[in-house]
C-alpha cells in the first residue's frame, strides 16, 4: 500500500513535468538547457528571426496547449531587443493556449529607473512591468532585483530570489579575516547589510560620495572603519564600473587590505572604448564574484556562480505546488 | 491692449478657480479651510455619518459636475476608517460627474508595507494604491512618502512633494554648529543624505542596529563620527518611538551634543499606555520638528510646519497648468 | 471493477481536498475550524497584527501555491477593519500563487448602500465589490445579501445562499398557528414573502411607515390583517433595532398575538449606550431566530443557527465540481 | 461692467452648446429633434443601414471631434437590434474623437433580468451595462429604471431620473378623491409608495399573487383596504398586461371604484395576437398615464407625457456644469 | 506495464471528456449534437426564451462548474438576436463557475466591417470582439473568417480554421480540367490564391469592378486569362449574390466554360423578394460548394460540407492538450 | 460686432495652440520642427540618453501639464529602440499630467506581422498596439499603414491618413501615358487599385509569385496586360527590395516600358552588404517616389514627399475640433 502510494506520487510529479515546458530565449539558451536537464522538463523549440530593420519575428515549434510555460530571458544589452523578444514570445505563448506563462528573468533590466528623480521622467521599471503584464505574463521570477518594491509594480505573483545567499557561500570559501562589507553608495546600504548579516554578522561601511558644487570635484567619505580590514564591496550590479573604481581608491587611502567585489549581476559594459572588467582589474580589485545571470566569456578574474540549479529547484517547487519561500530561506539562509 | 490681455489672463485664472472645489475629509478639515482661503477655491460641503457597526456614509452637498475636485485626507490612525472614508468620497465624486478627482494625502498610510519581507505577505502599499485607482482617483499628491517607488504603484500622475525642504528651513533657523545628520537605521540613509545635502552639505552618520541572535539582545553601531557633534536625527515618520530612543542612547554614549529629531510625519502612537511623545522627550531629544500632515494638539516640544501653503501653491500651479516641479525645486531647494 | 472505480473516485475527492485550504479571518475563526473538520480540508495558519496606528499586517504561514483557497470573513463591526483585513489577505493569497481565491462572507457589510437615494452619494456596496475584485477575489459566497442585485456588481461568480431556508426550519419547529409573516418596511416585502411561501404559504403583512412632514411625528400603517395572528417579523438584518421596536408596537395595537423576530444577520449594535438586544427583548419580542454569520455571546433570547454545515457543503460541492444550486434548492426548499 | 459680465456668461453658455451635439437613433428621432429645438444644440446627422442578414451599419455624417455627444435611444422592441444599433453608434463616436459619449436611454431594456432568480442564469442587465461601458459610453441617463441598483452595475456616472414626478402631476389633474395607490405585485411596493408620498401621502395597497402549487390556479390577496377607493395602479412598465388585468379583477371584486394605470414605460407588447392595450381597455381600466419613452401611435385611452423637456433640461444642466439633482428634486418633488 | 500505461492514458482522456460540456445554441443545435456524438462529450441542456419585446432569457439546465464549456453558435441572420443570445449564454456560463468558456462560431458575423472605409464609422468586427471578451469568452474558434487580422482584435486565443481545405477536397472530386480559380473582387485575391495553390497550383484570375463615375454604369475587367477555362469562383461568403452574378456574366463573355461557386459561408439572403440562391442558379452557375456553417434546407444545387467532424477533432485536440495547428495543416493541407 | 467675433475666434485658436505642444523623438526631429513652424505650436524640449547596456532614459524639459501633447516618432530601424523610446516618452508624458497624449507615427513598424500565418506565432502588430495603449497613448495618427484593420487593434481613436493621395499628385506630374499600376504581390491588390482609381482610373496588373515546390525555383505570373505600358509599381513599403527586383524582371520580359516605384515608406534596408537602393536602381527602375516618413539622405533617384504639411494640418484640425476626414478626402481625393 505504501509502495503504491509512493509510486502514485511519483506519477503525479511526472505528470506535472509533462505538463510543463521551458523555452530559453536569446540570452539564456544555455541556462535553459541546464534547467531542462536538471528538472527533466522538456526544452521547447522555437524560431526567432531578426529582420534587416530590427524587427523580430518569433514562432514556437513545440505545442504549449494547456502547459505551464517557462520563458527564460535576461534583459541586459541589447536591452530593448531582448525585452521586445521576450514580449513577442509572451504574446505567442498566450495566443497558443498555454495554461500559464511564467517568466524567469535572471537579470531584470530597466530596474534602476524605478522612481522619478526629477519631475517629468518615465518610471521605466513600471513601464516594463506593465508591458510584461499586458503581453500576457502570469508570473515573474527574478534574482536580486534593484528594488524589492518592483514586486509591487505587478499584480501577478512575483518572486525575487536572493542571489546574495549563493554569493555569501562563495565568499565564505575565501576565509577572509577582519571582513567588512562595503556599500559603494548610499542607495545600497540595506543590500550590503543583508550580506553582512549572513557573513558572520560582519561590520558594515558606507561610502558617501557627494558633488558639493557644480564646478567642484566630488568628495568621498567613508562611514565606518575600514583600516586593516579585508573588504567585500557588494552591489546588485556594476555597469561601467566608475563608482566602484572611486570606492576602491578611497578605501585604499584609508588603509583597507584586500578588496573583493561581489555583484549579483555583471552588467560590465564598455564605455569610451574601455572595458569595465579591465578598469576593475586595474584599480586593484582581487576578484569579482557574481552570477551567470548575464553571459560573459570565462575568466580567472571573475568567478561565475551558476543560477541554473536555483532556477531549476524553483521551477520544480512551483510545478509541484510546494513553497518556494520555505525552501529558499532554509537553503540559502536568506529571505525570499 | 496690454492691459486687456492682463485682465483676460486674470479672468482665465478666476475661471480655473471657479471650476475647482476642495473637500476636507475627517483628518484635514482645517488644512482644507486654509487652502481654500489661500487659493480662493470654494470649500465644498459634505456629510459623513458613521453608523453603529462602523460603516461610513458619505454625501456631497456641493455640486462637482465637471469640476476639478481636490479631496484632502491623511490616512493615519484610525488608518482603515480614514482610508475607507476617502475611498467612499472618491466613489461619490466620480459618480457625480467630476472632471477630475485629485487626491491630496499629506500622510500616506500603509506605505511601510511596500514590499514582501518574507514570502506570502501582502504588499499593502500596492493594495492601497490599487484601491485608490479603482475607486476613481485621477491624481495623487503626497509628501515625503516612505518609498518613492510607490509612485510606480500607480499609473496615474503622482506627485511626491519633498517636505524635507520645509524642514531644512526650520533647522537652519536653529543655527546649529558642527551639525551631523543621522539616519536612525539602514533604510533611511538616502533620505538623511538628501537633508544633509541642503543643510550646507553636513556630514552623515548611520545607525546599524542588529539582532545577532534570537535570544541575544540587539547591538548598535554608529557609522561615521558623532563625537562633539550636534545631531539632527531625520526620518520620514516616527510611530511608537522605540528606534529613536535607542538611537539617542548610543549617540549620547558616543559623545554627541544636542540631539534634535526631524520627521516628516508625526505618527506618534501610544504603545502599552505610554505616549510616544513623552518617551521621546524623556530620552533627551531637545525638540521635534515636523509637519502638520497629522493633527496633534499644540505643544512646545513639537514644532509643526504648516503644509497648507505648499498644498495651496501646488493646487494653484496644477489648475493653472503650470509646472509643479519647476516651482517646488526652486522654492525649496529639493527635487520633487 | 466497480469497487476499484469507487476507490478511484474517492482518491479524486481526496485529491481535491488536498488541493484546497481554508483560512478563518478575525471574525470567523470558529466557523472556519468547524468547516475544516466537516470537510476534512486543511485549516491554514496565518498571522495578523494590528499596529498602533490602526494599520493591519497579514502573513500566511501555510503555502497556498496552486491551491483553491477559501477565506472566511464577515464584514460587520468594526466594518472597515474587517474589510481591510480581508482585502489584505486576498492580496497576500493572490501574490502567493493560489489557484483560485474564494471568499466566503457570511455577513456582507456595506450592502445597504446599494444605490443612490439622493444625488452625489457613494454606492458603497459597489465600491466594496470593486475593492474585492481588484484585490484579487475570484469567487464570492455569501448569505441572504441585502439586495440580490449586488451579484451584478461583480463579474466573478457570486453565490448568494438563502439562509432563510434554514431559518424556516427553525420556525417550523415552533409550531405557530395562525402565522403571519410581517415585513417591517416596504423594502423587505419580497424577502418576507419568500419566507411566507415556504412556511405553508402563510399570509403576509407589510408595515408602511411614513414621516408625513419634517416636524410631525411619523405614522405607521399595517397592510394586511394581523389581529389574533402569531407574527414572525422577518428581515435580513437588524442593526440598532428602532424600526422593529416601532413595528412591534403597532402590531400589538392592532391585536397581534405572539411576536417573533427572524433575521438572517444579527448586527445588533449598541446606540446611545443601549444594547439593541435589550431593546428588542423589552419591547415584547418572544425570541430572535438568526444565524451565526455574526458572532455574539450565547443567549436564551437569541437562537443561533450554525452556518458551518451549509458552508462546508457548499465548499465540498464546489471543489468536487458539483452543482451548488441543485443541492441547495433541494435541501432547503429555496432558490439559490 | 455688470452687463459685460452677463454677456460673457451668455457667450460661455453658447460655447457649451456649440461644443455639444445630439443624435437621435432609430427609436428616438422625434424626441431628439424636440431636444435639439429646446436646447439649441445641433442635431447631428448620421446614416444607418440594416443589411439583409440583420447586420447594422452606422456612420456619422457630422463631426464630433472634441464634442459632448448625446446619443438618444430606447432599447425596447426589437430589443437586440436597438441595443446593437446603440453599441455601434457608441463605437463610431468614440473612435471619432468625441470628448464624452453621453447616452440617454429613456427606456432601458433588459433591466428586469437584474439578478439570478435561479442558479446558472445570466444577469442580463449587468451584461448590457458591461456592453455599453465596453463600447465606450461615458455617462448614462435614463428614467425610472426597473431597479435603482443597476446604477451600481456601472462605474461611470449614471442618472436615473424619476419620471413618476411627471406622472404624479398628471394624476393630480384628475382630482381623484379617496385615492389609493396600488402596487400590482410584491416587487413594486417601494415604487408605488414613492408615488403615494408625493400624491398627498395617499394610502398604499399591495397585491400578493401566489401560485400555491404547480397544478393549482394562483390565488391573489390584497394587502390594505381598497373598498370604495379610487385606484391608481403604478408600475415601471407593463409588457403583455396579464398581471395588471388580474389585479384589476381582484380590485373590483373587493369594491374598488375607478381604476387608472400609471406606468413609466408603455412596453405594451402583443401576445398570442392580442394587443396589450386592448386587453387593458377591456378589463376596465379608465385610462393609462405614461411617458413617451417608447413610441406608440396617439390614442385617447393612453395619455403620453413628453419627456423631451426633462431630457433637454438635464442636458442643459450637464453641459453648463450645474447640478441635475438639485434642479430635478425641486422641479418634480422627487429624488433623483 | 505497457498495457496499464495505455489504460491510464485512456482514463485521462475520459477524464478530459467528463470535464467538458457542449451547448448548441439556436443556430447550431444539430452540429452540436453531431459533435457530442463524435467526441463523446456531454451535450448540455439549456433553456432559451424570447420575450414579446425581443429580449432573450437564457438558463443552463446542466451544471458547468469547473468544466471546459464549448458554446456553438453562428451569428448570421438574425445577426443581432443570435449575437445577443451568445453573449447572454457566455454571461451565464461565466457566472456559473465554468473553468473556461470556449466559443465556436462557425460563421462569424459582422466580420466584413473590419475597418473604417470612411471616417466616423464603427469598426463593427472589433466591437463584436470586445463584446465577446467582455461577456467572458476565453477562446474563439471559427472558420474562414473574412479577415485573418480579426484574430488580433482579441487578446484571447483565437483559432481560425481553414474551411477551404475541406472545400478543395470536394472540388478535387469534380475532376475539373483547365481549372482557373477566380476572385470575384480585389479584396479576395489572397483567399482565392490560397485555394488555387492546394488545387494543383491552378492559375488565378481577378475581377476588377469599378464605378468610374457617379452616373455612369460600372465597368468590369478580368485580370488573367479565363477563355476555355473551367472556373471556380471562390469567396468567403456570398450574401445577396449581386457581385457573383456580374462576375459570371463577364466570365462567360470572355469565353469561360463551366463555372462553379465555392464559398465558405452560404449567407444567401433574400433581397427585394428575390432569393440569392435562385439568382445564382439562373445566372448559370453549375453548383455551389459550401459548408453547413449556416443552416439551409437541403438542395441539389448546393452541396454542404459538414463541419461537425472538423470541430469535433478540434475540441478533442484542445481538451487533450494536443496541437490543433499540427493536425489541421497535415489533415487539410492548409495553414491554420 | 462682426470684427470682434472674428478676433475672438482667433483668440480661441491661439488658446488652442498655447494648450498644445509637440515633441520630435529621435527619428523625427526635423519633421517635428517643421510642424511646429507650420502650426505655431511650441516645440517641446526633452532629454534622451542611451546607456551602455542599451537602456534608454527620457525626461521632458518642458511642462506638459494639461496640454494636448503630440509625440512624433517613426518606428523603423532600429525598430525596438525607436519603439521603446516612444513608449518611455508616453509614460513620462502621462505621468506628467498631460491632457491627452497624441502619437504621430509616420511609419508604423511591426505592422506586417498583423496575423498568424501559422499557429503559435505572435501577432506583433497587436502586441505593439497593446504596448502603446498600456503606456498611455490616447490617439494614434499614422500614414498608409500595412493593414487598415490595425485600427481595430486599438480602442482609442486611430487615424490612418492616406499618403497615396500625395504620391498620386507627384505621379501625375510625370505625365505618364499608357499607365498601368502594378501590385507586386497578391496582398497589395486593393492598395494598388486605390492608387489606380485616382490616377485617371488606370488599369491594374497583379504579379502572382509562387514557389511551387520546396526545391523548385519560384514562378511568376502577371495578371493583366503590361505590354507597352508605362508602369508604376505601388506598395506600402519596400524593405530589402527582392520582390520588386523580381517584379521588374518579369514586367520587362513581358514588354513593359518605363517602370517607376511608388512606395509610402522607404524602409530600404541593407541585406548581405547590399543596399536596397542600389539594387533597385540597378534593376532598371527609373525613379522611386516616396515620403519622408523614414529619413534618408537626399538623392536624385528617390523623390521624397514631405509629410510635414499633412501632419501639421491634421494637428491643426484636431486641436480646433474640426473634421480631419472631411478635409483630407477633399484635399487629396482619397478616403481617410
Amino acid at each position: 500500500m505504501l509502495k503504491i502510494k509512493k509510486i502514485k506520487k511519483e506519477n503525479m510529479l511526472n505528470e506535472n513535468k509533462r505538463n510543463s515546458i521551458i523555452f530559453g530565449l536569446s540570452t539564456s539558451k544555455k541556462i535553459a538547457k541546464n534547467i531542462s536537464e536538471l528538472t527533466g522538463i522538456k526544452l521547447g523549440e522555437s524560431k526567432k528571426k531578426s529582420f534587416a530593420d530590427g524587427e523580430i519575428f518569433v514562432e514556437l515549434s513545440s505545442t504549449v496547449r494547456n502547459k505551464s510555460v517557462f520563458l527564460i530571458q535576461s534583459t541586459h544589452y541589447p536591452a530593448n531587443d531582448n525585452l521586445m523578444e521576450l514580449l513577442l514570445f509572451i504574446d505567442a505563448v498566450r495566443r497558443s493556449s498555454a495554461k500559464e506563462v511564467n517568466i524567469v528573468i535572471p537579470y531584470f533590466g530597466y530596474a534602476r529607473q524605478d522612481r522619478k528623480v526629477l519631475g517629468r521622467q518615465a518610471i521605466s521599471a513600471k513601464l516594463v512591468s506593465n508591458l510584461l503584464t499586458t503581453a500576457g505574463a502570469n508570473r515573474i521570477i527574478t534574482f536580486d532585483i534593484h528594488s524589492e518594491q518592483i514586486a509591487g509594480f505587478f499584480d501577478i505573483p512575483f518572486d525575487n530570489l536572493k542571489a546574495y545567499g549563493l554569493i555569501a557561500r562563495e565568499i565564505s570559501k575565501l576565509n577572509l579575516k577582519d571582513l567588512t562589507i562595503v556599500s559603494p553608495d548610499h542607495g545600497g546600504v540595506s543590500r550590503a547589510r543583508s550580506l553582512a548579516k549572513i557573513l558572520d554578522n560582519s561590520p558594515l561601511s558606507v561610502i558617501d560620495k557627494r558633488r558639493t558644487n557644480h564646478n567642484e570635484s566630488e568628495s568621498m567619505f567613508v562611514l565606518g572603519d575600514v583600516k586593516n580590514r579585508n573588504i567585500v564591496i557588494f552591489d546588485d550590479m556594476v555597469d561601467t564600473g566608475g563608482t566602484v573604481v572611486s570606492a576602491v581608491k578611497i578605501l585604499k587611502e584609508q588603509g583597507a587590505k584586500d578588496i573583493y567585489l561581489a555583484i549579483s549581476h555583471a552588467v560590465l559594459s564598455d564605455k569610451d572604448g574601455v572595458k569595465a572588467k579591465d578598469k576593475l582589474k586595474e584599480c586593484g580589485i582581487k576578484k569579482i564574484i557574481t552570477t551567470n545571470s548575464i553571459s560573459h566569456d570565462k575568466d580567472d578574474f571573475i568567478q561565475y556562480i551558476d543560477l541554473s540549479n536555483a532556477i531549476a529547484e524553483t521551477i520544480k517547487h512551483h510545478i509541484n505546488n510546494k513553497s518556494i519561500t520555505n525552501w529558499f530561506v532554509k537553503e540559502y539562509n536568506t529571505y525570499i
